[in-house]
């Protein structure tokens, strides 16, 4: 098989490689690979870093120890924000972060991640699996040598951290936020500042006033860095991050090393812990929340209807300016505005109906 | 590894064997394996059938050809409701279908597919993976030699097709309708007579008036059955199977047969197209929901408020009476429920609150 079919297929709506090309490979028992897999995250960090983690095991297992791949945290080998150039370069082989980090190299990228009033976690994968979206991202990421995947998603995120009142869109103006992406852009048409910072900077940002107020994730990655201690306001919903997606890289040149088993094996394992992270999230983040607001007296709000209003409508014009930068952005911007205005329709008589159904009873 | 501590692990939290667990059994790449898997659905029924043909040609795929799977449509090894005991009794290796089939082995089976007025697609995995949902299951089936393996999710189903408005719960009195599972005893307390017929029969049963009505899944599959030749309202939100849940079920001596690497790669697979199958509903039901709308002149009903909250109160019932048949039920049922109230709190916050906030703009 050509590598070409092969990132087409992985990419596409093709969940196999198709029946007809087993065993064109022979299982090569007596090879082995040691990868290294750099991460955006503190080692070990819940959700993020622990998942970094539970990647590299099931690659492991499932290849029954032909690749071993080691993590490194955040800092250990490169810093959080330099993991896309270290495994374009081949310093490590896979990596483990997500891709708005990279709008300097390209800023669609930041489609890949999460698009302000966009997608929801479950549109996302709809999306990426069988919409056509990981395949434009492979198309994307092929131009810097490497292979990218799905691998995490913490649903619909927190609005994040403030230390006064969102009563009218007045109150983000003059704002320094941590909000990395096209949420950040949406912050500045606000009047705001937004800056992006690595997790492991965002207490001792906020805390020490370098910024007055950060998004991170959810309540169960929140809660671990503390930053209730740092802001009294939670906000609600995460209109920036409605299914912020984490990103599997791997370089291209070892990815195609492999026998076709193991590139399987690879990018599966990617899509077994981008369910995998999603559920644990779902899971974790109601327990977190509960302990937020009892034990930690956090002050939730939700932001005001004429603020989501005004933000949705910002947000159109900074995506739909995004989408002019070039042609390959207008193509991506075409697919994954599609797909959002059927999944919206849809969403609405399934998810939403049902959500609101449930609460009547 | 013992059998009872791989089974706790791979039911559990634990997404990977461990990677204490790497190259303790060596990989065999002499050994092939030749399976069967026989299934609930027509062959190559969309999303159903094809979806078990993606799992057969991903554990081909994954294990290098050492795993060969065949797969069999409803009927043309076993009927669509004998899958369970084909696969107990070893007459095929692997089953795909769905758990509430087998409440006449099991009543508590009910809950690993769908309860009424229960988890969303996202929380039912949340529960299987991280909030112990899964080992629960592996411990019901491990009494008739099973091990399954959640293997599809369909997302929000529609709530059926019907010939009259549902105006009152009235208007369900005396109707017969094709729903099973714990939906279909809701019907019952309603005044309504549920059956359960394979999918394979449903437009005849409708059309020639055998039943009255009749829920299947969503846009995407009940097209393609062409029920709305049959029907002319069209019900939602599904109340009754709000994030319905396919099964995987595997032999268990064939599934101890495997060495470890094996092992995972068949459970991992089913991983995979759990999350596949979900991304393919939500890619496609929005497309046929249009064509069923514009091409086919459906007119879609929302069950009235007054009709959702007494369904909601019977199904309150239904399923804690079914809670107190044994103390496995009670378990189960114990455990879904604590789930299931932190989950309804968080996604208020999160899903719904985003899914409300975008229809705003």
């Amino acid at each position: 098989m050509q590598r070409r079919d092969f990132l087409k297929k992985a990419g596409g709506t093709s969940l196999a490689l198709g029946a007809g090309t087993v065993g064109i490979k022979t299982v090569r028992a007596d090879t082995t690979y040691q990868w290294k897999m750099v991460t955006a995250w503190p080692k070990n960090f819940p959700g993020l870093g622990t998942g970094a983690n539970r990647l590299a095991e099931l690659i492991g297992e499932m290849s029954g120890g032909r690749i071993r791949v080691k993590v490194y945290g955040a800092g250990e080998l490169v810093p959080a924000f330099e993991v896309f150039d270290a495994v374009a370069q081949g310093t490590a082989e896979m990596g483990h972060g997500t891709a708005f980090y990279w709008k300097g190299k390209n800023e669609a990228t930041q489609f890949f991640t999460a698009v302000p009033f966009g997608m929801t976690a479950q549109e996302m994968n709809g999306w990426f699996y069988h919409g056509g979206g990981l395949a434009l991202w492979t198309e994307l990421y092929a131009q810097f040598g490497l292979v990218p995947a799905p691998a995490g998603n913490g649903g619909v995120q927190m609005g994040g951290w403030f230390n006064k009142e969102i009563k009218s869109v007045a109150d983000l103006a003059g704002l320094k936020m941590r909000i990395p992406g096209l949420g950040g852009e949406v912050l500045k048409r606000a009047g705001g500042t937004p800056v992006n910072l690595p997790g492991g900077e965002l207490f001792t940002a906020l805390e020490s006033g370098a910024i007055d107020a950060t998004e991170w994730i959810g309540p169960y990655n929140d809660l671990a860095f503390g930053l209730y201690k740092a802001a009294r306001y939670y906000y609600y919903p995460g209109f920036h991050e409605p299914g912020g997606t984490l990103e599997a890289i791997i370089n291209q040149a070892a990815f195609e090393a492999l026998p076709a088993d193991l590139q399987s094996i690879v990018l599966n394992a990617c899509k077994v812990l981008n369910q995998d992270l999603l559920a644990e999230y779902t899971a974790r983040n109601p327990v977190a929340l509960q302990t937020l607001l009892e034990k930690h007296g956090v002050a939730m709000r939700r932001y005001p209807d004429d603020v989501l209003i005004k933000l949705h409508r910002l947000s159109r014009e900074v995506v739909s300016e995004l989408a002019e930068k070039d042609e390959f952005s207008r193509k991506i911007y075409t697919s994954f505005r599609q797909f959002l205005d059927q999944s919206q329709a849809w969403s609405n008589l399934s998810e939403l109906a049902y959500l609101q159904a449930r609460n009547l009873g």
